[in-house]
């Protein structure tokens, strides 16, 4: 499977690349805005992870990486998200488009889930992918510092949202994959403002709680 | 200590009557808006407990309940949680108001957080309490069901919101009374919000997925 990570230098980016690189055997391809860019990212995750790689680990431009992907992960930033996907419509095709992003306030009293008037980020994306792409929502509650501290054992899970049950199926087998993930199942696309409210709410805590940094979640 | 539970005949207050009455030795005063319905609600509560039973567990009006109590935890529905606080208003006196309460709306696709327009349910109490009154977030995320059946080993975290620190140290040190849960601090009660949403989140799982029913929540 091929696997393009939009925004593949950045924090949730490069956790999940150096993840799937070391747990899969996949084709991971780091993308970017720039191709140098994501191929500095590519040499340092490569170096990092030395004879634990297993996956296929190139770079590439946002755009280029995205053509022939069958999951496509936009770990950008929320606010440009949008743009982002709409610049890799036309490389979509048959991909499951992934939303990890999150938007968050912040004021003196804590973090906030900053909800988009489309309902969440994971609805943003759906707003700007053709009709025909697939979003599922998945990947929001993963601190990405455990996520790319590889010595971190994660054991947490990660809610997967969708409406379409194939789609849902590819990303839930991927979670599963990285060692210490499980999948859960959230329901409807619909329902992603609640799984993206809980990241603020994992920073507040954080924040507020000796002895809990870069936490994560455990449903039972 | 003596805690009220007003509308403590409902499914958060039964849980949290029977636990408090099973692993503490607080006074508990079981509050419903009648009399004879806290009164039946507390013969049945002493006679699942049986033996059990360590705390003082009594009846009365939700208005009767709150006299004198340190902590007042307002265990009715969400819409009803602005006219419950007005109306034992003049008997709050120190107590630590504790909102357990969530908003939540249902369609097609699942369940959502039905946001108020005061930020959150916690926000609402804060906002009909008189102003030397202490609101604290807690219990927003304990399943009913789980609560309420105390062969359920819990082994969950509870988060702590609020913006008075003796306030919420009275709370966290409650929460951790009751075996199996553990208090966090969630920060400010601006806060309350993320942990209200977690609520139709974790009824969205429970929905979807087999084998996961009356669940909570764990963060490490």
């Amino acid at each position: 499977m091929r696997i393009a990570l939009l925004g593949g230098t950045g924090d949730i980016g490069e956790g999940l690349a150096l993840r799937l690189a070391r747990d899969t055997t996949h084709e991971v391809v780091v993308g970017s805005r720039t191709a140098e860019k994501a191929a500095s990212a590519v040499e340092e995750y490569a170096d990092r992870l030395g004879d634990d790689l297993t996956a296929e680990l190139s770079s590439a431009e946002n755009d280029d990486a995205a053509v022939d992907a069958d999951v496509v992960a936009v770990c950008v930033p929320p606010y440009h998200v949008s743009d982002t996907v709409e610049s890799v419509a036309d490389q979509l095709d048959d991909a499951v488009l992934v939303s990890p992003a999150v938007g968050i306030s912040r004021d003196d009293e804590g973090f906030h889930y900053n909800r988009p008037p489309h309902g969440s980020v994971a609805e943003v994306a759906a707003e700007a992918a053709p009709d025909a792409v697939q979003v599922v929502g998945a990947f929001q509650n993963l601190a990405a510092g455990a996520l790319a501290d590889l010595e971190h054992d994660l054991g947490f899970d990660v809610i997967v949202t969708g409406d379409d049950a194939d789609a849902k199926a590819t990303v839930t087998a991927l979670v599963e994959e990285i060692d210490g993930l499980r999948a859960l199942d959230g329901g409807a696309l619909a329902n992603s403002a609640e799984v993206e409210a809980m990241t603020p709410l994992l920073i507040n805590l954080a924040v507020e709680n000796d002895g809990l940094h870069d936490l994560g979640v455990s449903f039972h």
